[in-house]
């Protein structure tokens, strides 16, 4: 519910942007798990901001203190709760956004649904929210590594109309990016070349005052069959869901995607075949890694939108709470585009997902 | 879980394609509301099969019995019971299936799950299945309409590459569609010359063996601001999760959507502006109904993509679940594009979702 | 939440008294179970009206009909619905019911809550709902003793002030205990001659137009350790859950209960050992089989309070819904005393909890 | 599910003994309370050790944090975050419990379930984890006081066989009792002789090394008709749940409880009337507030059995966790009687279960 995310590999997060911390619980971790603490400051570091000039410049040391759930440095099963501290605050830079609603930000929804906001930095609907979520990611990502050898990656694929030469779609080619590749340039976008045009673009926009969006690929490897719960919990629903609850996503696509609608059924099925160590296989994957809701031993991928940073300097128009039209020239720190740092979001999104259908499919199938 | 929907309209279906019965129990139907079954019955009618030649000729009357939670024709606030008897089945019409895994069917998927699988028409990973959240759809509409003026109607956009003319972002394009237009013709799209090439389209694919996908978009008008629970149940996430769990489905996109990650952030915010009557709305709508994951007043739009059909008659490879090669030819009644039999069952999800979150913000909001 | 029961074996029931049915889904239902339909119908029989003169001469047949989720007598992973038709009502016999508040009843507090009521019966408050349990409660049985061995069995401890002579703390007594001992008589208590004194208490009742109440123990043996999720999952906690859900129900006391809050913690104390297999028990069990919420691998065992049936035929005052004071002498048909009845729904419930546990423990347990 | 409670107002709470912190996260908070910090630090006192010779000697400040949630003092309706660091802890105090199981304690089965543990002060099993329950309790407290005026309060009933002498099932004595008179002694019993010689046998037997059980009655006034959701979440059967999850509780018992099953239906029976002002109203109250699951306006009363302490410093014999027969003594600071301090962690878990009850009928009810 609301600030909750699974059913049995459960994470609870808190926290808003300029209060005193962000953090979460996970409930539902399984115990035994020798935690990699290093590892999961790693992906912190990567969802960091102030890395690089594509993105904000608030500097946050995001130092993760774990507060229960861990005993010698393995889990044991109880609640494994962590906070992360905001330091590089400055409360009294949010004053003039006070009493107006930012155009595309939720200042306006969250005062018609609460009646009340924190209004500093945005509050809950900061980024910053994200913190917890990478964290959680990063020890579901371990759970997944170390019971099932599951291996999660993800890049940027496209920036504004600047699309890797990557397919997003053929298998071969999704299957050869490394980790090495994604994490050789700032924008995180496996092929060289096309990196440094959407650098360059975001670079741009950034002096203009304005944003740029774009379009991440996710793919996980090394799934076992059965995972998904039909058939509300189907896994492309739950992934669809987990995606479409980051800021300033708005698209999923599974597998062939929007694209594979131009499809005829003889083309896009998936034939089956019955490998020589009697592994039932497909020979394309169109269907992105399940079919029915429920994976079949596949590669999983597939796609997320996201829409430009709605926070930019250019001058722009908006309403005050008191129903006066004002200009407005955001001063805060912020992405010119969120993409590089979404990557490793859209990750931990994706292990959180798999997490929960691993346990669920150990409970509930055969 | 599984196969519960909503947290406090919640609707939990069962059924397979040829067991005795498909329906579902909603638990969390308010009170007293007067049922007006002939609007559910209409409904099912528009899912219904072989309403055309465009769609699978198995014949079913769908026959709705209310069992529960209705008294003296209006809700009593306990659970409310439905079922639908499967009456034209053929069982034995199913044997040739028993023994192998069709193409981007889930017959793999859900022996690796579980272990035993009803072969019969696909068990429950037919798209009988959605009969029953046609009819909870149908309750929900009705309680939406009524507690809040709320309207839902969805159409085909696009089968194959045929697109219509109407866009599928422009907010007064959008607007402008009515249920007529939609319901005017086989295919339900609100653009008749369009909706003419959709037809020789599918008819074309059904006589050659094979099938189409295509895409449907979404609306839903007089929502108040508020609903949407985030940070994990935000309304757009809970849409995608309503959508991707339907069957056939590859894609969501909510507001300006995958293209509008071309645009740049200047382009894409919205600007507010408070009306004459004090209310806060938006010049432009790219955000799609929703900021930071809660509905702003503005009317929610948005897009689903279908595969084509999986089952076509055209010959194809697979294996036995021997491990044997063999080709495959479909025998059953089927569905060459799914896309006109999908918009109720796009609609009645959309019910589903703002049912709930208007019950969540009920409890939760201000 | 509300009518659904469980987070991994979860039940939805519905349906009421005077309504077209009963019935419910068992959403997660482990695959691969052979069922005994013979063994649910024992179970329905067990908690069937008219059986004796003790219980209400209701006389249903209670038909059971299974809707989903059974391919070839086998459970298939699917939601499995069930419905029981209500054939024995005259609902006309209710009418002069409409407009008052029975003592003790729920017509008010239902009023109250949502404003309208099916008043037939007690509609959706009439013990019939009960009914969905047994057989829910029939199939979590045969998992449990197919997948683990588990044994559940109850019976009525006291009548009344009359109180059978075996032990409810007294784990040798309490482990003696036969089903056909239980069965042996019409008010289901082992203990033979206090059985006489409680069905001629409930008799003298009966011609009074009164009614009784009393007590149920249950006991469930070959329970692996680890079952329970605390904090808030603890077994007891979910178990005490269970029975004050049921209709009537006033208290749950687990161990020791009540009684046991006058040891001291030197008696009380449950002391471990290793015996000769390895396996840590525990030399008594006041425990009564958890500690720390969790199945220590002991017995489980457990009493819970059932007040004296509320519907009787002695002239009783009350209020119509205008506010009038009136006389009410009750004409349906009822029980002098549930708890011969309540017996196999106390063990279903019992199940439900258990086979939920397992499933969690599964998914959740090292 | 397992570390949270609640399905709206949703408490998730972590932490072990001698971890880092305690703490909890209250998903569902409504927006819009002005929080008063002294009453939750007041809860806390009550709940805190080294109060008085009666209970544990562990010096434990709990200094409340609070991390999220709450903007210019005021509830914004996000995730409320808190902790409690734990200061008084000396791990290697516990180093000679490691390698056995105390008895009747849950050493055995966390290790059995979770195949690890921290044993250092029971860790996840200490009552130290009850402190969050306070806080949110607390907190669940001011938000029901301000949106309906409702009260809790709760007191010891029996200490081993001393029992005050206010009924426990008597309204009008019920009624009469005040918070003044809870807190006039160390016991918490409003009964001052009683209370004298509850102290007494406390004494004598934490002087002996041993340790007493006893009663709590909580009753809840001011609550609106309507609260509850059955046929699974009745309000007696979430309360139920929520004192079987607290630690060392062996019953529950709501109105007249065990006792009335001895009564007759025509005694048990509460008269309905409706008085002056037209509110629908009980002569008794033998049910303890609700009817069908449902409050029914009347004052909620129930009874919660708690053991003796299982932590003993007198001799007793175990099992090591290799099998061997040992004697063990503890050493640790503990309770002799739980009780006084159990007082305002009932009422937190009341308070906790009425303000879901209260969201949910606010989303669900008429």
């Amino acid at each position: 519910m609301s600030n909750t995310f699974g059913e049995l590999f459960r994470v609870t997060t808190f926290g808003e942007s300029h209060g005193p911390a962000v953090g979460g619980v996970i409930d539902g971790c399984p115990p035994g798990i020798t935690l990699d603490l290093a590892a999961i400051t790693t992906e912190l570091e990567r969802r960091r901001t102030a890395q690089s000039k594509l993105v904000s410049q608030r500097n946050e040391p995001d130092e993760l203190e774990i507060l229960s759930g861990v005993f010698e440095g393995v889990t044991t099963g109880t609640p494994l709760a962590f906070l992360i501290r905001n330091k590089d605050h400055n409360p009294g830079a949010y004053d003039h956004l006070k009493d107006l609603y930012r155009p595309s930000h939720a200042d306006y929804t969250y005062q018609a649904k609460y009646g009340v906001r924190d209004h500093r930095g945005g509050g809950r609907t900061s980024a910053r929210e994200t913190t917890s979520r990478v964290v959680a990611g990063a020890i579901a990502k371990q759970f997944l590594a170390s019971a099932a050898g599951v291996d999660i990656l993800s890049w940027v694929h496209s920036v504004s109309n600047i699309e890797a030469s990557i397919s997003a779609t053929n298998q071969t080619e999704l299957l050869a990016v490394t980790r090495d590749q994604v994490e050789a340039n700032d924008i995180r976008c496996p092929d060289p070349s096309t990196a440094e045009a959407m650098i360059a673009a975001i670079d741009k926009a950034r002096q203009n005052g304005d944003s740029l969006g774009g379009t991440i690929v996710a793919r996980a490897t090394g799934l076992p069959a059965g995972l998904g719960e039909p058939v509300f919990d189907r896994l492309e629903a739950t992934l669809a869901k987990a995606m479409l609850s980051l800021p300033a996503t708005k698209g999923f696509e599974i597998g062939s995607g929007f694209t594979g609608t131009q499809m005829s059924g003889s083309e896009h099925n998936d034939p089956y075949f019955t490998d020589k160590d009697g592994i039932v296989k497909t020979t394309t994957n169109y269907s992105g890694g399940t079919q029915g809701g429920i994976t079949n031993g596949e590669p999983l991928y597939f796609r997320v939108a996201f829409k430009p940073t709605a926070t930019i300097s250019k001058k722009q128009t908006t309403t005050t709470v008191d129903g006066e039209s004002v200009e407005l020239e955001a001063k805060g720190r912020h992405d010119p585009c969120v993409l590089p740092r979404a990557v490793p979001i859209v990750e931990a999104m994706t292990a959180l997902v798999l997490a929960d259908h691993y346990l669920l499919n150990k409970a509930l199938g055969a």
